[in-house]
């Protein structure tokens, strides 16, 4: 299924960027106030993606993302993760975590073009090696710009 | 906590306003754009909220909402309802199911100066009575001009 395919995606992803160390991004103020897509929550603390998570589309980015190729240079997504707080029979998020960022950059040529950062709730950089981190599983996803997560209208 | 008077008072809101009849209403085109704020899980189908659901403000509305009053006319506010997918331990959004509005219009005196509206995933109206099945509940909010959810920093 769509949702799983995306799933383990974000997963590998973000797992591994959290892992390693190195970026040269900073994270944008502004990330909240871009198109939501789509969120997913995973429960389970002991999980390398625990958090009630969203994604976000920089509206220059969005056209691309639509269409799943052709991000124009400078272009951002954005992926924070928030706590996660179960009470009455409801999932609802808690205090942000970390944000985890991806930029067209066409200089980053060893990570296709993309850089990969994360970052906690202060915006303080989170150690990751952009390529072994990050890049290697993206690679899978080549035909769509190296992006996981796709636009459900 | 917050998050419990959030989602009890979303949970009357919505579970009465699906269960009554009539709305001036039209769902807006444009609602999956506007800024979102959180999203909540309820995977028990039984329940009236059941469904990955998030709140959106409309841009002109954004400034009222994080204040908490002040609302100018027009302003809208969205709550779409998605299936709840949950594998591997995540739980994601499925297809859309419906979305719930309020649109701030001085003409509602019978609804604290807000008209409510729900509707299926085709934008097609569901039956509500705005006073009796709305209103009644979001009294209880007069001072923060009848909305329940709050902007979260």
């Amino acid at each position: 299924m769509k949702s799983m395919r995306w799933f383990a995606a974000v997963a590998a992803v973000v797992v591994s960027c959290l892992a390693f160390a190195g970026s040269a991004l900073t994270l944008p103020a502004d990330w909240r106030s871009w198109q939501h897509v789509k969120s997913m929550v995973i429960p389970d603390k002991a999980h390398g993606l625990y958090g009630f998570h969203h994604v976000y589309v920089h509206p220059k980015a969005l056209a691309a993302y639509q269409k799943g190729k052709g991000y124009p240079e400078g272009a951002l997504l954005a992926v924070p993760f928030y706590d996660v707080v179960v009470e009455n029979g409801a999932t609802s998020q808690g205090p942000l975590l970390k944000v985890a960022v991806m930029k067209r950059d066409k200089t980053a040529t060893a990570t296709g073009g993309w850089l990969y950062g994360a970052f906690d709730s202060t915006g303080k950089a989170l150690e990751l090696d952009a390529r072994a981190g990050c890049h290697t599983c993206h690679e899978a996803k080549k035909d769509r710009d190296f992006v996981f997560s796709e636009w459900t209208p």
